[in-house]
């Protein structure tokens, strides 16, 4: 029933309408509180200061699905927001935060899994505890993947200690989709939303870094990594990273031989680079196999209209639009296009498509 | 005498070869020594740790004039190693440093004036202090301009602190080539030289954010400020940046009133991007008379053969080749072509020509 070619949003973000408050739960702060500031409208505070508002679109799979059809997107992949990640937490208790969103993000997707895919959140600062969700999040949530951020508290993406919880990914055949948050840099940055214009593309190339170079890609030849916001900065650093290889193997080339771009393709990048020459920049760096539509959305830092870019892009043929409009984000978490639902737009939560089933891979 | 373009290369360094005991001097460590470690090499030593082993030509003239003929590179600007910025210190100390580099800098290009610009560097934590010693490298020593750091301590270039001494560049018509330093994130960054890969571009485009946001190029039209490393993440994350400022203005027009692409041109941005793709995207984004020949010379995260990458890269016509090598440098300089001394690299060291006029600006 579509026309366009099958539009997946890799990089969506949603949270449920409500949750306990975490602080007399686990009676310390730090937590994420939502408290209501008109209709549809929802403040999320930590620790009394506003984080962030949000509106219906961000808890209200009916609202999603309406703004997904105008944008002429079929499915939405569904995260949670990174400020949720909570790895700073005693490990039980971002544990417990976890089951609930999954939970909660496995409700939206069985209800419409025509629609929604869902990307677990793991507690990654106990990877013990993190590879028993993801475990959940694959073979009960009927997850394609996890969405991780970009460090763990001191730990970067190479850290041994994480190494398992990557390879049970490999080995579940689990996507892992790298979100930049808890920014470098952000206490020498408080003006102008900083942290999140400079620290954010700056976080994510530390996590391409510490993958390539901590050999962790390298040792795990079938893990699937995606990078939010185009790769950040690191496919315009990439020069500058290879020559750093070249030039300094005493220092670059301590972990992982290889040079770094033995690793480029081994990522997929989400379309957020809000200009149509850095998007054209992306598709010559990794391929347009390895670039897939993700507008952030619902926040106004994201593609307002989710995939215009692409669409409007010039000189792009119709099979590479279709790769960055869905194949790619397909590829990307495992999928089989025909092991997809079909779309029914017009009968939001209608249950008569089969739950996805993931390609074997 | 020369068939090329004329070419020069806008970011190199420069240390004096031997210089007093700092700490003795000034009482407390944290500075940087010079250990020789062989012949022509030398340990750069910072309270007893090994900073950088640099070779000859980081100070021997004889060498650098040998090295720029065999790469065809008719002029280096010289500029300290930003580790000599040094604005944690006293700044009395800081100041008494810089004399000594800047002093330094200025007899090298008086011996040779046809083939050595410099930039000078002063206390930029004491913007007072900064200023004088600003006004005796213009006025006294002759140089066009100055090298500055990424932000000064908790400053960023933005801070209210710092916008007299910009304001006395501009004055001056002085030069502001920022270089990334005391890299954010560097304590999260342990392996890899990621630091220098992934903290330096985040650097530099911390830099060009605070200027613009914060009004200073705004408030100073005839400002001239220069970008190391290709603007760092600041070209590529520039899309981000604009969408940022257009949906959230609360937080990034607070100072500015107006969105960054209109400050796009207001910066030079040196060319060591070690990438052909990338170098195109940096010229589609300020234009070939924006972008001018940086190497990082001597260092080997620089282009080894200066200019390499602009001559080698397809499709430019003659014009914007001669931008990219000479012409774009001279004019973020506000140095007038005919005011050069004529290269004489068969007799370094004669002094028949006039020393550099800055041109009217």
């Amino acid at each position: 029933m579509t026309t366009h070619p099958l539009t997946i949003d890799l990089h969506t973000h949603i949270l449920p309408p409500t949750w306990p408050d975490l602080r007399a739960r686990f009676g310390y702060g730090g937590w994420v509180s939502l408290h209501r500031c008109g209709t549809g409208c929802t403040r999320m505070m930590q620790d009394g200061r506003v984080f962030r508002e949000i509106q219906a679109n961000c808890w209200d799979p009916d609202v999603r699905r309406a703004e997904c059809d105008a944008a002429h997107v079929d499915v939405q992949v569904l995260s949670t927001v990174p400020v949720m990640f909570a790895y700073w937490a005693r490990p039980r208790d971002t544990l417990d935060v976890a089951r609930l969103l999954n939970d909660h993000i496995a409700e939206v997707c069985a209800a419409s899994p025509d629609r929604f895919i869902g990307l677990g959140t793991v507690p990654m600062q106990d990877p013990d505890l993190a590879a028993r969700e993801l475990e959940r999040c694959v073979r009960d949530l009927g997850f394609p993947g996890i969405q991780i951020g970009s460090h763990v508290n001191h730990w970067n993406l190479d850290a041994p200690e994480l190494f398992p919880l990557f390879e049970r990914a490999e080995a579940l055949g689990a996507a892992v989709f790298i979100h930049p948050w808890d920014m470098m840099g952000q206490e020498r940055m408080p003006r102008f939303w900083l942290p999140w214009l400079v620290g954010m593309p700056a976080e994510t190339s530390l996590a391409a870094c510490s993958l390539i170079f901590g050999g962790v890609l390298e040792r795990l030849p079938d893990l699937r990594v995606g990078l939010a916001h185009g790769g950040g900065a690191f496919p315009s650093s990439f020069g500058r990273i290879e020559h750093g290889f070249r030039v300094r193997p005493d220092l670059c080339a301590v972990r992982n031989p290889h040079p770094p771009g033995r690793y480029v393709r081994r990522f997929w990048y989400d379309s957020l680079v809000h200009d149509g020459e850095a998007l054209r920049y992306l598709i010559g760096f990794a391929g347009a196999d390895r670039v897939a539509l993700g507008s952030d959305y619902p926040f106004p830092l994201g593609e307002a209209v989710p995939g215009a870019l692409i669409r409007s892009l010039p000189g792009l043929d119709d099979a590479v639009r279709a790769r960055l409009l869905g194949e790619s984000a397909l590829a990307f978490l495992g999928l089989d296009r025909a092991a997809l639902p079909r779309i029914s737009a017009s009968s939001p939560g209608r249950r008569e498509t089969p739950p996805l089933d993931r390609a074997a891979h």
